[in-house]
């Protein structure tokens, strides 16, 4: 196996979802957790001035998505046929989009129209993407997101929900299958126990 | 071959790539363009309400990346290896930010902060990221993205400059080998013969 260094700041943030893969895959990893005063040094070495990066045998490589897809293939959580791989990424890419109305609501600056995008936020949202995830779950009927096992699908909505369930609690109540289904990965043997002694930072 | 239906408004946007994908791997498909009127009554049928959707034999997939993912895969678009299809990602990801950056400027309605985002758009974004795409170029040696033959990502990376190309004339003036780049994938003859034909909309 190849020698890998995930390297990221010191909170869960983009990097989460890599560290999930490698800890359900039981597969070690360096988990390099930097402080600002080194980011500015590391910034040029990082393919595109930003972390998360892997180094895979001291190579580096950058972007979230395209590391996690990578480590889908390589742990076979990628699911079985070309089919199940284009509905495991429709789903990876919704959730980037639920991350993306996510920040556009926490980023904007303006206290008033802040205030009227976190209401646009948790009225309509968060129950349109919660109504499309539970819409998935129904209808695959295997209690994960495609096919009858753990894929990457399966990691990157819980890792996301995790944190909007930290951030809005209560707001899976009405969405009994992702709640299950957060507790049901959350269960898994590797996850729990990477679970057990992670590091609490706020988000 | 599997029966493919591209749906989508009667513009390039989100839809291009994958028209661009069908058309450099010679593979037919219904382009089916609908007016606005039209898209109420189909929106409920597409999985997550939106568009660009794919119908493969009937059944409709959402999410351009999550597509053309597909779409590479089955037409030899995803490189020789793993790696390679990580780097492919890391473009397509790179892309997708460069997108939002675009879109973030574009969609600022307060006309003030429009005009200091544009600018900060023009005179540091759009360096940042075409310094980036040269710099993979030159790293790759060999006029292509990832290894030495077409891949999704150098579709992605055509059809993002050629709309950035438009709105931006002699943006590329500086940056020779993005500019050799886009000339060559435009000369591959099943990606001319389609562009010879393109109906041109404004964006």
């Amino acid at each position: 196996m190849p020698n890998y260094k995930v390297i990221y700041f010191d909170i869960r943030g983009r990097a989460e979802l890599i560290r999930l893969i490698f800890a359900h895959a039981g597969q070690k990893f360096e988990d390099s957790r930097i402080v600002p005063e080194e980011w500015l040094k590391l910034k040029p070495t990082t393919p595109f001035g930003q972390v998360p990066a892997l180094q895979i045998d001291g190579k580096m490589y950058a972007q979230t998505i395209a590391i996690a897809n990578y480590l889908a293939r390589e742990f076979g959580l990628y699911g079985k046929t070309s089919l199940d791989a284009l509905e495991i990424d429709q789903i990876v890419c919704l959730i980037q989009d639920f991350l993306n109305a996510t920040l556009k609501a926490k980023r904007e600056e303006d206290e008033t129209k802040k205030a009227d995008l976190l209401k646009k936020y948790v009225e309509e949202e968060v129950p349109k993407y919660l109504g499309f995830l539970e819409g998935l779950l129904k209808k695959n009927g295997t209690g994960y997101f495609v096919g009858s096992g753990t894929t990457l699908a399966d990691i990157a909505v819980y890792d996301f929900i995790f944190n909007l369930n930290e951030n809005h609690s209560g707001v899976l109540e009405t969405f009994p299958l992702i709640k299950g289904h957060k507790e049901k990965i959350a269960s898994l043997p590797n996850i729990k126990a990477y679970l057990d002694v992670r590091k609490p930072t706020p988000y």
